[in-house]
């Protein structure tokens, strides 16, 4: 296993370089690239959705959306209004590389976006030993999941900047406890920025979209 | 790359090896081993409590339950009965493997169970390519997740031989197609034996327990 263990950092310090590279790209052009992160079906093509709807007129906004097969999210978020939409298939690849991401972004003109979301594959555990080159991850869990998700998956939770906890509308039809929820989740992260809301019904959607309006005005 | 590939196939060969020893030694004591598999929070482990509710003074259950970080599934499945359950902790893999599952069998006296019930890493991607010496993969999504993953994640749908859809008790609040959701994994896999189903509310729980019977005397 020695052998696999040098070829595996290897590959990932390749990755590194070219997260390293993509940062510097997004930066220079003051672009906020988040990576959202989540099992599949906890929300993350629901909340960019939203977001296409209410900031659309406001920033430029440029999507790549991860998939293991089928475009079917990159089609959804161009229905939703997003017009720089680049698919990614992975053909079986369980996360987004940064190679992946910089062969998207050679298909986006740099000048013509004020952020970038990157939808990764969904998957609470690989993805968070990828830099994409991102700014910061954003991680979603739902309340029909566990609450002991962050307790479960600790990675993924130490790595991101802020986590959603998403279908709120949902509280109480089962035995999540937010609060519970919450404190795991800071357990393992003291310094997450936590959001409550339901991408479904829109409740609480402005505390994310002021939240990024200050990320997007902090790179400035 | 091609290095890396290499490694991976030499990997997979000897998990494939010590999954077939696996089968071999369940396979001797005629025991069912189920692998099941799904994203985070669809409901293995709720599954298993209501199974091990039900079916415990008829069967001898035997559990793995498998997780990154934590013994919560473990802790759980004790409290609901299960009288020999094994925790795996994967320590950061994203799956369980051949190794991790004939290491937990050493602790459990084949001669004392009729069915195995191994829960894998709550990961809708990885666990597709890893044998562990079970019978057949059990596939669980919920009413709350997207009715497209079928197409989205097919290698698990397509290597499964059955898929629970569960927490139908929440049908009807989300935009989940139950039809849909069928019509999807059946184009994946149309051999799939599929079942409806609450873990919260028990409802239809019994179709569960039923295959759950035909299979376990199948094997004798």
């Amino acid at each position: 296993m020695a052998e696999r263990v040098q070829v595996e950092e290897k590959v990932l310090s390749e990755n590194d370089k070219l997260a390293a590279q993509i940062r510097k790209d997004l930066g220079a052009r003051k672009i906020l690239a988040l990576n959202l992160v989540s099992s599949p079906g906890s929300g993350k093509t629901s909340l960019l959705e939203k977001t296409l709807s209410l900031l659309k007129d406001e920033f430029r906004i440029g999507l790549i959306a991860g998939d293991v097969q089928t475009e079917n999210d990159a089609i959804r978020l161009e229905r939703a209004g997003g017009k720089i939409v680049r698919p990614v298939v992975t053909g079986g690849a369980c996360h987004l590389d940064a190679r992946m991401v910089g062969d998207a972004l050679q298909k986006i003109d740099l000048n013509s976006i004020d952020i970038l979301f990157i939808e990764n594959v969904g998957n609470l555990v690989c993805p968070s030993g990828f830099d994409l080159g991102e700014d910061m991850k954003v991680v979603l869990i739902s309340t029909t999941e566990g609450d002991d998700k962050p307790l479960k998956y600790p990675a993924m939770f130490r790595k991101s900047s802020a986590l959603m906890i998403n279908k709120i509308d949902l509280l109480g039809l089962s035995d999540f406890d937010i609060d519970k929820a919450e404190k795991n989740a800071r357990q393992i992260n003291g310094s997450l920025h936590i959001m409550r809301l339901s991408c479904r019904t829109g409740e609480n959607i402005n505390l994310w979209c002021d939240w990024l309006r200050n990320q997007i005005f902090s790179k400035k």
